[in-house]
């Protein structure tokens, strides 16, 4: 930042703890059109909550399937945990401006101020408050880089549970200390695929050197829960519920884009499952159903993991083992084994059956980023507004980049808002291969993505 | 916390941006007892601003000697950086409370929300505001564990200047993700004592495998500075100047325990070299000095390096080869070799000045706490409150909870405050060795403390 920059300053926007939402915008209920049901795999018959609730707390599985009320009431409890450090601060990122020389207006919603560093307490708080009152003892889940994982161990230890994470092999090697931060929180962490469940052993049975993706480490999850008494499982994107409960990130953008006197033209999120996309976009998305606004909402997927941009739309598997019910969504297929980038909470198969059905239905687009386009723009940012972002986030900023240089050529000044999901403390091993050169580019060609999808059609 | 307390709620107070200080307070003009002068080495004469103008930027020299204005205004450009991420939060730790089971009510200020995880942030923007101001192009700082290179770093950047860091060598390799935040930032880092400068080449030739300290890092940093044009120095703490860049930390701590309807009956900080202390306790003091409170200030240091429990008030330099002044202080001895403890930015031989003359006239305690109850007291705290506190940082936790069961035998709801400087996410390989039961105390003889002092003199 420049002396004339300092001068305008970082400004940043704070709610009042009364202004933060007291309901979360349940979209299913809004939508021109709604996304197709979930089946049963072994029925194939559009799925009910109770056939959910082995798995699940029962009231996430109502919330799952709810296409009914617009809006969901945030309990008192949850509420007040969220206020341990909502409202988060939305930026008006003047350095990231300067430093690209683009009349595009830039704003970011910081959610990295998060004890754990990252949006995914949003979700993990109400998530283990539901098991908690419902009597449930253990919860189990999985993670990838290890920011869910990290927010669910938190959430637990809050509300008096036991938790068990699963982590993607690849990302417990790249990031140990994530691990480290769920053990000082009581949870025990095991690298998937393991031996310790029936999936796990299926998999590494097949493929030895498997390095994991959140498909194999959701399979082991969802069997530990299954199969141990007074335990439920969680997930930390992909469901509805997951989505709903984020969007108290949009809700409070909202309000703080008012009161800079502001209304974003493009949205822009990361996307892994994903739950930060939604629950930034969604509530703005509401006005463009109602005629009222024209933004446009950008997905940025990672090049490597393009199942928005280059996936098929149909039913297919959230696990790799097939344990989850058949979501209608784009997917490069539930057996896709994505490369080892350091962006471990986007190295997912699908998408969520929401976004699915918007980017089907025209309300939304998708651009894939290769690594080191997510890293430059990383590195970029920090530079410009002093925050290191999450290689996941990293990828909101590359696309976020693209659009404020298009501005810069057409000379639009347009508003631009994006998602700093969390921040890339604990990712710093990955900066150094970065910075070393040692990173690479990841592409994957239209045949190989057919021949999965079809391997996957066929288990 | 239980469901009980998660009722109660953790409270957060922030103030509005109009409430972020706009003047910093300056103990030193209204101290009871002044502290005695620091001298010029080799002329032994009382120091006057000029003879530092070589070392420090000019007006960071007038502030370190100013003994008259009570109140020194914030520049209005760095109170602007200021409000990316003050006012920091105030909190009431029931969780805390509630897992001790005191009467206590135990207040935190959490530093730990700053950009760069850190209180440092403080000093280090204003530090590079008035170099810049005055034509400064290249700054050079020590660093330990990396929280203050790291913050210089980031505002070098912010004000366009280039920062070279010399980083103790054993934080360098305990924490080698410090080193690549601040790489991130564009400066260069090296680990000290290094082959660099005469004074590292010096102390490795007399003890090859040194692994530095804060003393040595800074006569590394003073001499690239003092040999290199347009290039000052920088310090992280024990000067004067330091603490009362930090006062912003207790200014905006009295404004928000008024918030809360409170006033400290104890304030307790870790400490290094005295700025996170001086920062949160100084402008409570006043209200000591006026007579109009009678509230307690402790400063928690660790066992292994106990200049303010048992080091001895004289003068002595700041750092290894003696390039600093001579200071008032308590002091271990300019060469004292800390052990090599995890809260690397406590690893330092001497106490500022005004915290000198304040625990000698009385004005406040100091206690010692063992490498393995202040880890202890991090965990409780994390498990209690979802922050992970960095390794310094647990020492102030440790006194806390020390003062928080004292209350607990005698009944007394005593009202404690305390400084969480930083948050422990870069240190999780420490939090790791202490889980896995690999960190030990180390303590240390009179003998080898009074030897040391000796030898220190005689040099």
């Amino acid at each position: 930042m420049s002396a004339n920059n300092r001068k305008k300053g970082q400004k940043r926007y704070l709610l009042s703890e009364e202004d933060i939402p007291r309901s979360w915008y349940n979209i299913q209920a809004e939508m021109p059109v709604k996304p197709a049901p979930l089946l049963n795999p072994a029925t194939k018959q559009p799925l009910k909550p109770d056939d959910l609730f082995p798995i699940f707390a029962e009231e996430l599985c109502r919330q799952e399937l709810n296409q009914t009320d617009v809006w969901i009431e945030i309990p008192e409890d949850v509420r007040d945990c969220y206020k341990f450090y909502r409202s988060t601060p939305l930026v008006r990122a003047y350095g990231l401006e300067e430093a690209l020389g683009t009349p595009a207006k830039i704003y970011f919603k910081n959610e990295s101020v998060s004890p754990m560093g990252s949006h995914k307490l949003n979700s993990a708080i109400p998530q283990a408050y539901y098991c908690k009152k419902e009597g449930v003892k253990n919860v189990t889940t999985e993670t990838g880089a290890g920011q869910w994982g990290a927010s669910l161990a938190y959430a637990a230890r809050m509300f008096g549970l036991e938790a068990a994470v699963y982590q993607v092999k690849i990302s417990y090697e790249q990031k140990p200390y994530r691990k480290s931060i769920m053990q000082t929180f009581g949870a025990q962490v095991t690298p998937s695929p393991s031996m310790s469940t029936r999936a796990g052993k299926d998999i590494l049975t097949a493929s030895p050197n498997h390095q994991g993706s959140l498909g194999t480490a959701i399979s082991e999850a969802i069997e530990l829960a299954t199969t141990t008494p007074n335990c439920k499982y969680t997930l930390g994107s992909v469901l509805s519920h997951v989505s709903l409960h984020q969007t108290v990130i949009g809700l409070e953008a909202e309000k703080q884009m008012a009161m800079a006197g502001d209304y974003p033209d493009i949205v822009i999120a990361c996307f892994g499952g994903g739950s930060n996309f939604g629950g930034l976009a969604f509530p703005f998305m509401r006005h463009n159903f109602s005629g009222e606004r024209n933004t446009r909402f950008i997905a940025a997927e990672p090049e490597s993991c393009p199942k928005l941009t280059r996936g098929v739309f149909t039913y297919d598997f959230g696990d790799e083992a097939g344990y989850t019910p058949l979501l209608p969504m784009y997917t490069l297929g539930h057996n896709f084994r994505p490369a080892n980038i350091h962006a471990g909470g986007l190295r997912y198969h699908g998408a969520g059956v929401i976004v699915s059905q918007l980017l089907k239905d025209g309300w939304m687009e998708a651009v894939d980023i290769p690594q080191l386009e997510s890293f430059e723009a990383g590195v970029l940012f920090a530079k410009a507004e002093g925050i290191i972002p999450a290689p996941e986030s990293c990828h909101a900023i590359a696309a976020t980049i693209r659009e404020a240089l298009k501005c810069k050529e057409t000379g639009e000044e347009k508003t631009i808002l994006f998602n700093l999901s969390g921040h890339g403390l604990i990712d710093m091993a990955s900066y150094d291969k970065f910075l070393s050169g040692d990173l690479q580019n990841y592409t994957i060609s239209d045949e190989e993505i057919s021949e999965n999808i079809s391997n996957s059609n066929r288990k």
